[in-house]
């Protein structure tokens, strides 16, 4: 599989991190996409991914799959030997889908939309709206006051242990410091999360 | 299971139309909640989901279950002698997921914020920004073209066959009428896919 990516994206990280997980980081041939250049915007790349994101997997066949969840479900499904990631059985996958659902819509697009709507990043290629930004960044900021209050007592997001939805709660945060968000002192269960994720070896890659 | 819904609103629609497919429908107990008079923002609604949106499922062991795809991933993998709608192997599933992502992300959550960022539906419950509205509107209309191209020669979104991308898309282009956006007289592949999706029984539910 090759993993056409954006080293300092927070999506590709995502995928990054799940592969480490796995033991299968080394077995990937990683090739960097220059977003700020626009190279996901060359007719090459839109053939790959009509949405003209990354990251984008090449599998051996020649199919290309776009989107970050998309790329980790075909990991986890290939791969039944290593550590699910994604749920053991129909209750597991279902909740970690809907941590994972509820870290898309009300944490990650909103930084993400945050970040794009108020520094203008990507103004040469999309209409921005700031106070639309700064409402996003609002929403940013109450789901981690809901999960530092959710994570009282856990050591998890979900499932009592190291899943996919604790890789993308702790990616956004770390990618929310490009919008000066950071865990507030007083949000002592979010921080002993987040240094707990800080601490494996995955979250170096 | 008990189904948390509201018979009007399109993301209750996809799981009723997937348990339609699957022949389970009549399994399971709708409890109607009508969130235009704020039902879903009572203290009992928001200790089953404190996103407060619908659907939510409420197991047989009371564990509830937010979110559309989480619920109709717990259908799928808790019934795996129905028709699969998520795919049958690892590269399937990859793709299908790719695809409800797209749909998500750039056609029904675009309608979904249009609707609300132009209409001013729950202007008692949020900030509206009715120029990024406007815009969200833009790029539904874009991604119907996108989504006409794509169909072109195919019966199906992916796979080759009926699956949970179908439902998703065409539950949203239903849905897209609240905010007077239709599938134009151009695009003959799109207009003949919903025609085909439409017949079928679970879109009567």
């Amino acid at each position: 599989m090759k993993l056409y990516e954006t080293a300092t994206a927070p999506n590709p990280r995502r995928v990054r991190m799940f592969l480490a997980e796995k033991g299968l980081l080394d077995q990937v041939e990683c090739i960097q996409v220059d977003i700020a250049k626009g190279e996901n915007l060359t007719p090459d790349f839109v053939a790959m991914n009509p949405m003209k994101k990354v990251p984008v997997a090449q599998l051996d066949d020649g199919t290309c799959l776009a989107e970050t969840m998309a790329i980790c479900r075909y990991i986890e499904a290939s791969h039944p030997e290593t550590t699910p990631l994604l749920g053991n059985d129909a209750k597991e996958q279902a909740l970690i889908e809907q941590w994972l659902r509820w870290i898309e819509f009300y944490f990650m697009t909103p930084t993400g939309m945050g970040f794009q709507h108020t520094s203008g990043y990507f103004k040469d290629r999309m209409k921005v709206f700031p106070d639309y930004g700064a409402e996003c960044l609002n929403q940013v900021r109450e789901f981690m006051k809901f999960l530092d209050k959710h994570l009282e007592g856990k050591d998890y997001i979900c499932c009592d242990r190291f899943t996919a939805a604790d890789i993308n709660a702790y990616t956004t945060i770390a990618f929310a410091r490009v919008v000066k968000i950071r865990i507030g002192d007083d949000q002592a269960n979010l921080k002993a999360w987040f240094d707990r994720i800080n601490s494996r070896p995955s979250a170096k890659v």
